[in-house]
């Protein structure tokens, strides 16, 4: 038996690699394929056109094939409405459910293309219809992680009804955020590198954009913090995602001139070692949290200080490995999990600084479509970020503690 | 002004480093020291006895020596008892309360040393007196991290009255597990080192102790799942420590045949991605969690297929870069840390596999004295491991895929 | 003023990345283009034809952009003779000198394509033309590295008259060796990855082709040389590259037991250290040389035993960094490669195991079409090599030491 | 059978490690120790006296045991002349030759202690006798690699005569420089340790010393090209040390304005790839090497520029992955380690940048006493290179691209 649909792609889909993909995914996967029409884009503004019918031997196989082509932007011609399926339980989700990209992506309810708000990737669709009638206002389609999904939320299900629009290459070339590909410019000059990075800050500021900033506690150790707290102050910064423990290091910093004990002026170790970080954690605790012990004058510098003073919201998020934490850190993986969730989705410019764990926390909530800078000595860790799938991403090996001050001095001193 | 203080070490503390770290932390911290006596152990089972008087410019200089010197064994010469303080509120600590190495300690109350229940390192000592006298059994003495504490309790203060035994060399050699080397054996055979740690495993099954195992993913992704699964079902592992993910891929496993979408069989990627993932958690969730799902017949092999059915008790900890959870997982720190605190204290062998955000939060709890084998494939791991300071350790640099079938075979295919 | 030329494609260009690249970097470098006919591949074995014109606004940039479209498979319309320049030096090339890519090339000489010989990236393209005519017979075109350049030589400069063939997507699947994929297979089981090793081996083995293993001295620390001597001497292995350190490591252990001073049996250290690496080469100077050695009975066992014994050839190549070294190392670089150079030609399936410098050195002289296995426990190492540009390749980041006895057992064992 | 052995020690034992050493590799060999006789130094300034007993079952262990002493700092007491043997052959040495350490070193001939010339680890000793007679300007003692043995040399064996030196910890602190700890200041603030390097250099110059810096291609491609440059002509570097690639990369950045192709200041990829690299070994052979080139002028900018200009001096060394090579660069490996055996031998503070390769050979030839920097963006090298055991070094994980601007702002720009 040999079971066959059609399908359509429509763009840039050449250059952008989504035709070259969707060919391979067939003969990956045992199918073949027919192309019934090719209409070549013959100059660099004109579109693309394919269609093509797809044959498997089995539904099943056709189903995964269709699945995987859907995901890379081909849509089942024909369309019809996606099928929609109530969720039998609180966190659990229909067979077969669509689990999402996060590319823009629409889908079809009630003959009308809506597109769904928020894409996130690994998550599932849910329908909602208002009161009044049919009219494409009154429909809604956005992501829901499993955790969020009520009984009865209408669930899309199978590849029907959805269309996806994975990124197309820049037709105007893309700066120095190149395009899809996942590597990291060891090849290119730092400063110059930093220079280009700047620009986008003060591109996103003029706009009135958000600059999400995630920040791990090598910032504080390397010699990072006074210039990232410049860039706080001077409002090169609009949203802060940490953990605990960059802000302990951040705030021990200012109580005691150390960062895990160590001096970070006179680089001598006063051997207290550990102690001045529970320290730190307590007294917070004492003053009642961070913004209590800013305004009874007990912390009077450094990052999460310049956050309070200049109203940057922050969210703090607990780990297994945390000592205290702090009052202000959220423990629950998933209230904070949604907290970030919200800066993610908000944010117009990410800078990922030294940090695994939370960069892949914010990178798992981000749209393919928001740019995305990763900094990290640890090439492993850039190349692990870059691959989760940001169209439009920087990745920069170095040192985070000459990184942050050439940065400052570029956007801040060099006005 | 010229302070002093006499402090006294005795033990095997030249082979073991201690005297050398104590005459280098006077020399590093500006003080001086004076030996008024010094009787060298003669041959390798005579201890050494050394009195020696520390001289510093202040009294806070000569404090922090002291406390440095206490971490390194040394005690002050005519003990007085511990300085108590209470707590004066919760999670809040008294100034200069005295932070906790993670070696075997002593505290002084009513003239009498008593051992601290748990050693661990950063955290306080709480003394609790028993209703009826001060004789030494109503005396109780135990570390509290800082979230633990409570208003009024009897924290220790200073460096008074507080004994530390840093490990000593041992005398008989150390078989595999090297003397506080802190190193990683990656020039050493890997086939020799794992029949040592199968030894070590089989010594501690007879002795009928506790092996504690903390997994990562990779074990599932990297082909090392059904050796596990089978050290567990065999009886060689006790305890199991791990993230909502590792479960999730090894469950996914029994349910599609997949880890992340990625046929381990076959080796073929049927593009299903992460749906299946998401598709686990939310069959588990809705046959009401792991041991539910046992009992119904829809997981029926693998690691935690095997805890379940040998009664393998195993605590899965929350983290931010979650799906799901599973309804086992623990999604507060705090409550997952507390959890993971305990399976540390009772373990006398621990595993470290391929995971270092749990290795990191287990070794925080462990005392100096417990056998630690971590194995991973990237050396840093390995490194920022040991170098947290067991006393008896062994690091391996090497694949966990090829690892666990290996470490199987040896203890149950050549019995 | 604007320039145009106009290039043809033509085989399975889309999904192969070709059309995308193509595309890509005239956008990137500033032309335009206008596709002129666009005949697709309707089916899986059917060609796809592209004809576009190319502009740019001046020659210089027509001529970068047409260098690089060249490079990726188009060939100028119309095709001319290349153009042939003399060398002007030895070891000097001419001005715009053709630099070859690593795939099948081929170059119009009096009229006629000719296939160069041993592609090799990086070269210059030397056409000799035969005595008796202008037979297709008589003219042959072949890579030649800088250094082999003589005065005189008939070298190919600009882009006319080449033709470049990139590797295409295979038709019916690559098994595990990916197409161009450059990715690592850290997420895919090991047993499995080496039972697909070990067919591809046996494969070559069958079809009487050449294996060739690169080895660094990570094979004697960590334990797999005794199973890599016994795929010599059970004929897996056709011809080995190595540098003096792998040779002396591996004779060293069978003189002494030791490598580099470790006892590789009881893991003992001897504490002679370094000394037994120096003995080893002083015994086999004196001996004059390994295979002297070998037949007087000195050394007994190992890799460098087996291949004199089954008269499998190596190279051992020096570096600044060797002791001694032995009789039989190339210790000059030029000359080194140049015997590098002709195992890589020769090899249908080329090992790289644990040695950076080496796999670099003979992945220089490969062809994109050999097949290449890149084993390290480094990832960065095996990406590195992967980028290289074979067009099937495994990448296997794992653990040598177990790697190698579990691979012997495939092939030997299970017979 | 029991033998025994009587060793003394001497200095600042205690604290430098060399007590805890010796103690410990008797018990690790199997031996006893009896301690005869210990005065305990009882201030900062006063050294450390013991004389102690070994014994073994065996000759050979006793021999092993005081062999391991000996390069620990304990000599033999009551002191016999070293033993000379003449060696057999060219590049063969006599059995049981002493393989020296990199610590300074005395050997005993006719009754006097003579310090040997150019301690470098893993050689021989050979003893030069003068004509005139047995008085001590009249011998000589050296360190000889392997391969610079001649037939009749006459070579120590065993252990007696040799006294070793060990480096002491300085008693004044070590400023930045570490003593021995072979870690890594991943928790020190990098401009702060830049200042530090800086003072260094300061004080080399200032005390007509000799800085080596050790280069690696990264510098050019992150960027740190143009700082390095100003520093050579400034004054602050004495000599180089680098292969063929970094010469070529400094080069065709001079040449093309691009390094391996990629346009340093717009970071356009001019896509001629390779090409540049192979034109400028091209050129710079056609011109007959760098100086010719510079005199030319051809070549008006860089490293190798300001070398030339400046007259520094500078060993380029080739490897089998190189291309070319320029017409500077050694392709012997014998010849060229002879080479980098100088410039390491006049060193007085090396600077390690961003090449694992050329370090561990420079860092082969340096005596324990000459002060280290190394810098790399990855932990790996820079731990391995400290390891090889300077005693005094600063190891550094950072950008080369972002630290050398840096580093000629605070040496140069500050002034």
């Amino acid at each position: 038996m040999t079971v066959a649909r059609t399908v359509e792609l429509e763009g840039h889909i050449i250059d952008s690699g989504m035709m070259a993909r969707c060919f391979g995914a067939v003969m990956d996967m045992g199918g073949e394929f027919e192309v019934e029409e090719f209409e070549v884009g013959r100059h660099k503004h004109e579109e693309t056109y394919c269609r093509m019918r797809v044959l498997a031997e089995t539904e099943a196989d056709l189903r995964a094939i269709v699945h995987e082509l859907n995901q890379n932007g081909a849509t089942v011609a024909d369309p019809r409405d996606a099928t929609l399926e109530a969720a039998p339980d609180d966190q659990v989700v229909p067979i077969d459910f669509y689990s999402t990209t996060n590319h823009p992506t629409y889908v079809r309810v009630d003959g009308e293309w809506h597109g769904i708000d928020d894409p996130e990737m690994d998550c599932a669709i849910v329908v909602e219809r208002g009161g009044g009638g049919s009219t494409e206002g009154d429909v809604r389609a956005r992501t829901k992680v499993l955790n969020a999904i009520e009984e009865g939320d209408l669930v899309v299900t199978g590849e029907t009804g959805i269309r996806v629009e994975p990124p197309e290459r820049p037709r105007n070339g893309g700066g120095s955020f190149g395009f899809m590909q996942g590597g990291v410019s060891s090849e290119r000059p730092s400063e110059s590198l930093i220079s280009e990075i700047a620009g986008e800050m003060r591109e996103v500021r003029e706009e009135d954009g958000t600059v999400l900033v995630v920040c791990g506690p090598a910032i504080v150790h390397a010699g990072g913090r006074d210039a990232l707290a410049s860039l706080v102050r001077e409002g090169y910064i609009d949203s802060l995602s940490a953990g605990n423990g960059f802000a302990v290091h951040d705030l021990e910093r200012d109580l005691y001139g150390t960062s895990l004990g160590v001096d970070t002026e006179s680089l001598e170790h006063p051997r207290e070692g550990h102690k001045h970080h529970i320290y730190t954690i307590s007294e917070i605790g004492r003053a009642g949290g961070i913004e209590a012990a800013v305004e009874a004058g007990t912390i009077g510098s450094g990052v999460m200080y310049e956050c309070i003073e200049n109203g940057v919201p922050y969210v703090l998020a607990g780990s297994i490995r945390d000592d205290g934490p702090l009052p202000d850190t959220i423990t629950d993986a998933i209230e904070a999990q949604n907290a970030i969730r919200e800066q993610a989705h908000e944010a117009d410019l990410v800078l990922m600084l030294s940090t695994l764990l939370h960069s892949v926390a914010v990178g798992n909530c981000l749209p393919s479509t928001t740019k995305t800078v990763c900094v990290d000595i640890n090439p492993a860790t850039v190349t692990q970020l870059l691959d989760r799938g940001s169209a439009q991403a920087i990745g920069m090996v170095t040192d985070i503690g000459t990184f942050l001050p050439l940065l400052a001095e570029e956007l801040i001193d060099d006005r």
